[in-house]
């Protein structure tokens, strides 16, 4: 039986799965062969199709001789290509396109490949393909609220409105509602996101019951993402003993503790028998975890992955583990160091369902930084990679911002050495794991132009090294069809222009070469150079009147470089050979230091920041061009944030210049207005 | 028919009227002549006095021959002193004291005249004086919500705890409460306060309904005021006739605008018969006012004060109008000449019962500032000067900061010179208004020292000249009754050690020079040197590389100097002339100038932030060596606040001049250490 595509509700904007992107579909004969539920979704997908745009549709249990366009079947012999779960074999021959897989996922990810090639798919001959993910998790994490939090509202770092999810301390439960998590899921299937996590890291109160006594809540949205092939996962306080279930201590080596989590458990098994697993950020920012009861993070990341084991779920234990109360005056200290000081000891000790999910970077989803040294210094550890789609730090979606540049270039870093492995390949045993910046709002992610960040965290996910122009392309052909467009040469060519050097342009008008966090404190929009320098988080630049950035080096820093393997801890370890782009993160320089580019640190600052300016204005002038071409509603909301972004970026322009003129008293050398 | 005193309500702090203050009137043999209501007030005072000390009241018509040690009386052929309601005369001859009064407010403040002399009241022999306050209103207003902002909280700028007035939305209204709320008008009848604006000048929505269907909760408030001799005001929103009368329009000059108001002021009338009036926050930080209209604030003000008129009503209205839109790159713009520029022209059209108030600076209540040229440029307005006894920029009632020295510097201000009206002469049309530093903390105001200001307030207001370490005197003698302790000269010169310089000390260690607003944006607690530097709210300093401060010359600057009378236009035009405590107000200087102190700015810098450290380390090494003659729980609750205190000055030296020494480039000459 054809399981119903979910009602688009009123309002709501397709983001990359319009109709029109099922008419080459739908407009052909269609065999489907196998049985199950997430075939029931491929079918009910294109029977859905057809219904639009002609096609037809037939399901059996076997395929017999007659006449398709496209046969979609469960491989019957075994997995003689190792397709497993998800993966899929695409041939065209004899004017028949076929995909067939091994497992139900598969056949889904195979039609959603389809979909993406559009005609393509049933022209000429086509060799056979063999598709599997890279990643076998490929993962959300919403850091959505259940309760509305007095200070993080809603959605924690969420610029897209409300959650899918929660609403005021309760489960979305209408219909609508429960409508628009499965459209979601499909959206995820579409790109090639395979789990969610459904609630903050930081669980408060209200939110820690959803592990217990609120478990069916969290069934309900597993049930409307699970025909789309999607695990639902639940992040938990380390402290529920004690919180929910009444122990005296959470401690991990306390009998009464492991004992509890089973049982617990067992429950959440009881209720949502393919649940995902727990996700967990011990002590960190004011969370519990067994530091408090002197144990070590694989004491209480294996805790709960025992728990986990009968029922084949996974702990992801975060490893963003450091002090928030440091003292600003002592230089010794570096928070960059603290991931891997806390984590790299213990390679070898997780149990093998315990992933250790690692930020990108040893800070904080900064604009630039380097890749986390944690990521090349735990063989023996399964480790996933947590990247950022919500733009906390880069813009807050009133920025156009596309990330995938970033988000490839930290794939592709090997970590070891040229010869060595890729942050993909090393990532293959936890997965890809992003903070979703999904929402609530009309278009899903606040500015129409960021969901292009959500699309590219599937299709990265599903292979990192992909080149994120392509993927970025594939993205405007299903969300713009300009096929369907008067003039999709324009509409393609102004979407690149205006998305594909977005990342660059953001980051040459905020906080310069790498020295990050140069923002309001607190709600992390908009530019405050001091802001968090006398702070007690960790984030300082160390700017005076000669020189700025913080030394990092073994030599005479904190020795963080130190934490890198030799090729890269050779680079970082010198202004003279470490990159520009991360030369304040190294090292403090004066301002008269000559970059490789051939500036001066404060001419480059000058420059960057009015070139910066210049490029969202150009942007969007680009984007205004493109009117007659883009959905009214979609167009209007991303001029009116063009014109928020362009007034932020003047005053980050401003007030990064005139913060480093005035400490330094260096002019411009092109003359160019200072403050 | 004595009215009784209220009880104080468990575990509250009797602050400056302990039973004991009562023992040497509570012992005599007491005559009191004279009917009313407040003169049953003063009956119900020294019957409950006498109660618990062994003496005897009696109550008559007209003073016959008896004997007694103290008459109370109200004159019965006229006022020949002119000591009209709130003056009294005092005479000791042949040991009986007597004190008359013209007016029952008099006499109830001849009564606490008494408790202050305490046994020197009942010895010797006293010439006649007379005492009548100088200034004829003696406000506090309240910035107190009555639902709970979300931001600001209960009370705005509050640091002791919620209101006394409002809970969570609605009028307090249990007998505990109102006892509460009863006592709060004796502690302020003891020190002189006549009135009580009873909610904050900024009205949300909940708040405008005060004025109109709420009417009968501020009624509530004002019968447990009355007997105290208190008239109690209102905050009104501008756009009253908006938002609860429905009109299209609060345009002052539309008709049916006065007589909206003229209708709603004689409902205020109905409920509340000797109501004080009302207060006016107009077209400042977002408040509606007339120029949405474009009309005057005199127009505004003087529509309000018609509809008060036929009732004796006086209307305040705020004079704190400015841009906090302000572009930080435009340095011709100045936030201290808004008052001035908006008000001054006004001179003259402001009804006789509109007062305008405007703060004692001409920013916002900032630990220095020179006095508002607004005080001495509208001699025929009358004005009410504003000072705020809740600490917002002063240490939040965590730091000892006694502020009676500065309000009494600036009373004693000579706007127009040394010849000329002091402000406190130029606010008898108007009086003298505090934002009031009390709430429902069991110590009334957070701090147990801060009490001190809250006296302080009342007794200033009374006379503008009184020397304050005089008043601080009286305060001690009050609240800690060193007569009963066992070694009174410890206790009291240990109390002036640790409160005399506080403000002094405070400044110390805080923005240096008159600089003023290095503050954390927002709830203004601890340093953030850049943290309004470039915001829109016109408070910055400049610092760079070179030096720091604002001109606000006449020659060079903004010209704010010259907004003064001539002596100190002069005084304040040029560095060489501008006493060195306002200088980086007025000045922009290099950090090489040397003050006349003798120091350069740098120097006096790092000097003073060491010198008040170390005075706030010997305050709590004062306060920690009186445990045994201070009450425990008052002791206890300081010394806490002392950590924080000694905390904090660290945090703001360290701070400011680690900033300043990034900056300038210069170490300290006495080879400290800084970060």
């Amino acid at each position: 039986m054809p399981v119903s595509v979910p009602a688009l509700p009123s309002g709501v904007d397709p983001a990359w799965l319009p109709p029109e992107v099922f008419r080459p579909l739908g407009s052909r004969r269609t065999l489907i062969s196998g049985t199950g539920p997430v075939v029931d979704t491929v079918h009910g997908e294109v029977a859905c199709a057809c219904a639009q745009f002609g096609g037809q549709v037939v399901r059996t249990a076997r395929v017999q001789g007659a006449s398709y366009d496209l046969v979609l079947e469960l491989g019957e012999d075994g997995d003689p290509d190792g397709l497993r779960d998800e993966g899929f074999a695409l041939v065209r021959a004899d004017g028949v396109t076929r995909v067939t897989a091994a497992g139900q996922a598969g056949l889904l990810y195979g039609l959603f490949h389809l979909v993406r090639l559009g005609e393509a798919a049933f022209e000429g001959e086509r060799a056979r393909e063999v598709h599997r993910p890279a990643l076998a998790l490929r993962m959300l994490d919403h850091w959505d609220n259940m309760a509305v939090h007095p200070v993080m509202g809603q959605v924690e770092r969420g610029y897209a409105s409300g959650s899918l999810f929660w609403h005021d301390g309760l489960a979305r439960g209408s219909r609508d509602e429960l409508e628009r998590v499965r459209w979601y899921g499909r959206l995820l299937a579409a790109c090639g996101v395979n789990a969610v996590a459904v609630n903050n890291v930081n669980v408060h109160e209200t939110e820690a019951h959803l592990l217990t006594d609120r478990i069916g809540e969290v069934a309900a949205i597993a049930d409307a993402l699970r025909p789309y092939g999607i695990r639902t996962h639940l992040s938990v306080s380390f402290a529920a003993p004690v919180v929910l279930g009444g122990l005296p201590t959470a401690d991990p080596l306390h009998e009464s503790v492991p004992d509890w989590w089973a049982r617990t458990t067992g429950r959440v098994y009881a209720a949502i028998p393919d649940f995902g697993g727990y996700v967990v950020k011990a002590d960190s920012e004011g969370q519990p975890g067994p530091f408090t009861y002197g144990r070590s993070h694989a004491d209480g990341a294996n805790m709960l992955a025992a728990a986990l084991t009968p029922y084949g779920g996974t702990v992801h234990w975060r490893a963003f583990v450091y002090d928030h109360r440091q003292d600003w005056r002592d230089r010794s200290t570096d928070r960059a160091r603290a991931a891997y000081d806390h984590f790299a000891p213990l390679d070898g000790e997780f149990a093998p369902n315990a992933v250790l999910q690692v930020k990108h970077g040893p800070m904080d989803f900064q604009t630039r930084e380097p890749i986390s040294p944690v990521i090349g210094a735990m063989p023996n550890t399964r480790l996933a990679v947590e990247i950022q789609a919500t733009q906390e730090y880069t813009g807050q979606q009133r920025h156009v911002c596309w990330l995938g540049p970033m988000w490839s270039e930290a794939l592709r870093f090997r970590p070891e050495g040229e010869e060595e492995q890729s942050v993909g390949e090393l990532a293959r045993g936890g997965g890809l794991v992003a903070v979703s910046n999904a929402g609530d709002d009309p278009f899903w992610t606040g500015h129409p132009l960021a969901q292009a960040n959500l699309y590219t965290v599937g299709r990265l996910a599903w292979q990192p090294d992909a080149e994120p122009r392509a993927v970025l392309d594939e993205w405007i052909g299903m969300t713009f069809v300009p096929a369907q467009s008067a003039d999709p040469e324009r509409l393609r060519s102004g979407l690149h222009a205006v998305l594909d050097g977005s990342w660059r342009t953001y980051e040459k008008y905020t906080a310069p070469l790498g020295v990050g966090f140069m923002v309001q404190p607190g709600h992390h929009y908009g530019p405050s150079v001091d802001g968090y320098e006398y702070s007690p988080w960790g984030t300082y630049h160390f700017a005076d009147r000669d020189g700025v950035g913080v030394d990092r080096s073994r030599a005479t820093g904190t020795g963080f470089a130190g934490q890198y393997a030799k090729p890269w801890a050779e680079v970082y370890e010198t202004p003279e050979t470490c990159p520009d782009e991360l030369l304040l993160f190294f090292h403090h320089v004066p301002y008269g230091h000559v970059l490789h580019s051939g500036e001066t640190v404060i001419q480059h600052i000058y420059d960057t920041h009015f070139d910066g300016v210049g490029e969202v204005e150009e942007a969007r002038r680009v984007w205004a061009g493109l009117e007659d071409l883009v959905d009214p509603a979609r167009h209007a909301r991303a001029a009116k944030r063009y014109e928020e972004q362009l007034r932020s970026a003047c005053e980050w322009r401003d007030q990064i210049n005139t913060y480093f003129f005035r400490k330094s008293g260096v002019p411009d050398a092109r003359g160019r207005r200072i403050h």
